[in-house]
């Protein structure tokens, strides 16, 4: 039996190396030479494998997606009916995230815009010292990389809240849901963090009544999916100055195409879907530890649930 | 008996009203209105308040640098002999420093330079993924700054070194120490953070040599003091593409004169010696702390050693 490697090409190899790395056993094939479709028996895909393609293999019993969203999956056609899908869930994935979050984070509150404008205009100027302890910060999703985010953001000394589908009760986290709690924590959110799963429920959150509910001069992060904002909505609330800035990672659609205001907006840091990004030689564990798994019929680590949605 | 009161004239208010929260006894008199110099007890001074003006007072028995740093203390004519000097050791103030070191050591691990530089011109690409745990940082000077830069990037997951007049052991920081350690961690530090006290001995410590000695490619952040980088040297550095870039928070001369080449130099952030600001209200309760401590002859707290020269 064999697995199917489909990824981008550029990290094509690495991942068939980490792979073997950690199970020098594994037949492991690069996608689109699938050799015989009858002896396919795991397929590792990134997020823009052809989930029709993959009826194709009988005897398929798992499939892994290479990323922690699982929002691509749940489009139509959607995975072949009755295999098990797995995601990673990789410290080194969410230190990435975290990374991104922190940076940006302290780029708002540190005034690093006024302050690379006062650079380049060669003035000397010392603004009000920011308050960290008056920074309020708000985090949608506190699943593994929103908990994450939000534990540094406390040990730096920042007021976190967070927003989740079901109550959970994180440590020093003043915690929020459902739709009441959602708009309470707006409110209070100097700098609002969004994290979550792209769902159904998620898609389109952050409209203009929503982004209308932050605190004047309020910043956004999204390093989630860009489904969870409504572009245009953003756009409106940044030149109105009701927001003052936002940090983007994703976008609808991706790559973002070259007219899109976003690009040129003075209050608009932008990077191409690289708050994080999976390296193989660190995941490739949980993805042979799932082949073994699946082989031996013992339930899956990091299992995609489709009634949540993540 | 009275306090006076010498800082910049924006702050003056806020000091005093800070300095009478914690002891609504005290009499604060507000430079150059002094009163009889015969009743100031103790001076509670900004950096620039001239040592020969403190001979004035026949009964000072405290002087309050209001800074982390005495390098403007030890310069001629210094403070008047035998009165003791105290400066300031403010969590507020530490955690100012430990988050410009966190936004300046992030912005380059996480190539923020490229990906605005890829913004600017409407380029969707993603860089190679930085490796947190091959971003070697080394950091001079483990003292209460220094210390908690440590701690906060070693929980990041970065591998931290650091160097120290005499040895010292933090957890999980590989230390050095002395002229051969110094060189030592030099040649292993991708990102180098100045926090060293301005002495004698560590005046112009970064010059071509030793700058010479970083990896090729690494980054230098210095928010202590410009005395501690010989400045043509840094720049004929960046010019060589020997250091990828620098953070700088202080300069010398200060402000950074208007025609010097670090405003407009590309690999150059610069702030206006903003790292780390001190709060009045933050701060205050040291200081009374120490004026009662002064009255009843009691040891200061975080008294200058003007032997160590900090």
């Amino acid at each position: 039996m064999a697995i199917l490697l489909s990824t981008k090409s550029a990290t094509m190899a690495a991942w068939r190396d980490a792979l073997l790395e950690v199970d020098p056993s594994l037949e492991v094939r690069l996608f689109p030479e699938a050799g015989d479709p009858a002896e396919i028996e795991a397929a590792v895909c990134w997020t823009a494998h052809d989930m029709a393609e993959l009826r194709r293999y009988p005897n398929l019993r798992l499939i892994v997606s290479m990323g922690a969203g699982v929002d691509h999956l749940m489009r139509p056609p959607g995975p072949p009916p009755g295999i098990p899908v797995a995601r990673l869930v990789d410290t080194r994935l969410t230190q990435g995230m975290t990374e991104w979050v922190l940076l940006n984070v302290l780029r708002f509150h540190r005034q690093d815009a006024e302050y690379r404008a006062q650079q380049a205009a060669r003035i000397w100027h010392e603004l009000p010292a920011p308050d960290t302890a008056a920074r309020r910060i708000g985090i949608l999703g506190l699943g593994e990389l929103g908990g994450d985010a939000a534990r540094r953001l406390l040990a730096l000394g920042f007021p976190v809240m967070g927003w989740s589908r079901r109550p959970k009760d994180l440590p020093g986290v003043e915690g929020f849901h459902g739709a009441a709690g959602l708009e309470a924590m707006l409110a209070r959110s100097d700098i609002l963090v969004c994290l979550l799963p792209l769902t159904p429920d998620t898609r389109g959150l952050l409209d203009a009544r929503r982004l209308g509910l932050l605190p004047r001069g309020a910043f956004l992060l999204n390093a989630a999916r860009g489904g969870h904002v409504v572009q245009p909505d953003l756009l409106a609330a940044l030149d109105a100055g009701h927001l003052a800035g936002a940090a983007l990672d994703v976008f609808e659609p991706e790559p973002l195409p070259a007219d899109h205001p976003f690009w040129a907006h003075p209050k608009v840091v932008l990077t191409p879907h690289a708050a994080s990004i999976t390296i193989p030689r660190s995941a490739a564990p949980q993805v042979v530890e799932n082949i073994h798994r699946a082989r031996e019929g013992r339930p899956l680590i990091n299992r995609v649930d489709f009634g949540a949605g993540y």
